[in-house]
């Protein structure tokens, strides 16, 4: 097979550095303040609900996020939950605003590599200035020549980004930690997808794996890559 | 003068369409919602201070609005608001999220006779799913060859942009209804700033005009572009 991969696009979030983490605990944190208003699993349940619902209206991110958690506080407790309580849960979304930033094992040096010889891309979605946030006190910013946060990632996304960095889908390759936002739209769209799966992956990433896939990889991790991609030459 | 102009940017927010009035009215619907605990400028000067201090967390937009908005009913009830008024305040913020757009005089017919001879940039501020709505309601869409959407208007941003867009600073003109955002950093970044004022105009995008700038200009509203660019020729 003649590989013309010439461009490499990285997710951000639990592809990098840990995200999903904080959400977890912010959740954790959520069903302990409202303990004795509704049952952790039911809290959750209802949270995962107003998330879903709100997405229309909110995006991706730790504000709507933050937002949906009040909602479902005041919803659970019919009204009756304390104003300190919804205090507690800004302060929580807050924190997860300035939380620091945890890079995974093996990305300064695979995308480093990497990038030495390809077109290096991040795209990501959430919240613009705290994506902004993440990628400087990542310190790989100048390692990217291009960084895309986008509101959501749908196949046609994709298309018009590799579309304005001038490259043919079949020589771009997403790289991405969610099967249904960085590898099925990018094989739609008509480049290559990579999956890295990460062991905590927010409800709404689950997809089913494509089968047989001409153009899909997974790896084990992401210093498994340079190594994916030379058997592929 | 020979005037090299070959790249017009619009700001968004109150330069393309209607953005300050749902904030001003979703303040007054803050205050009446609070009225039995805050007498209305306070409210309104604390609501202020929270916005501000909640910017390095939030940026700008109406999540993080409705987010202060929220923080300051907490405050300034000594935590005795009802979630009720909470309730409130979030479905506010949902309807800003949601209202139509309303188109400015002139923008369209403006920005179309442009377009003709010059590359059309969006520039603007916010919440990124928010201002993609916006563009897609505005029906304006095609007519821009670009769309910036940045976390901050800084003149570093703007650099930033026309180097990415392959133009000349002094090619580029910025035409917005804020000074500070719009104008002043474009002029620092060596492009033409062109202030189109609105009647409401948010209090943290307040500054003084520049003092005799040769590529400072200030037109009474958006239709008055193309004769004040024909003056420069």
């Amino acid at each position: 097979m003649s590989l013309k991969l010439n461009t490499i696009a990285f997710d951000a979030d639990d592809t990098l550095w840990q995200n999903e983490q904080f959400f977890r605990w912010t959740e954790a944190r959520f069903a302990e303040l409202l303990s004795d208003h509704a049952e952790t699993d039911h809290l959750t349940e209802r949270l995962h609900e107003a998330e879903k619902r709100n997405l229309g209206h909110y995006g991706f991110g730790i504000k709507g996020f933050t937002l949906s958690m009040i909602e479902t506080a005041i919803e659970v407790t019919d009204q009756k939950v304390p104003a300190s309580v919804i205090s507690e849960i800004i302060r929580a979304g807050q924190e997860m605003l300035s939380h620091p930033i945890e890079l995974l094992p093996g990305v300064e040096e695979t995308v480093g590599a990497l990038a030495e010889n390809h077109h290096i891309l991040l795209i990501t979605k959430g919240d613009l200035l705290d994506q902004e946030r993440k990628l400087a006190q990542s310190g790989l910013g100048e390692l990217f020549d291009g960084v895309e946060i986008v509101s959501d990632k749908k196949a046609p996304v994709y298309a018009e980004i590799f579309t304005r960095h001038k490259v043919a889908p079949e020589a771009a390759m997403m790289v991405g930690n969610s099967l249904k936002s960085d590898v099925i739209p990018v094989l739609e769209a008509g480049g290559w997808g990579v999956h890295v799966p990460h062991d905590l992956t927010w409800v709404f990433e689950h997809a089913d794996p494509p089968v047989n896939h001409p153009r899909f990889l997974e790896i084990p991790s992401l210093g498994a890559l340079p190594e994916a991609i030379d058997r592929l030459r």
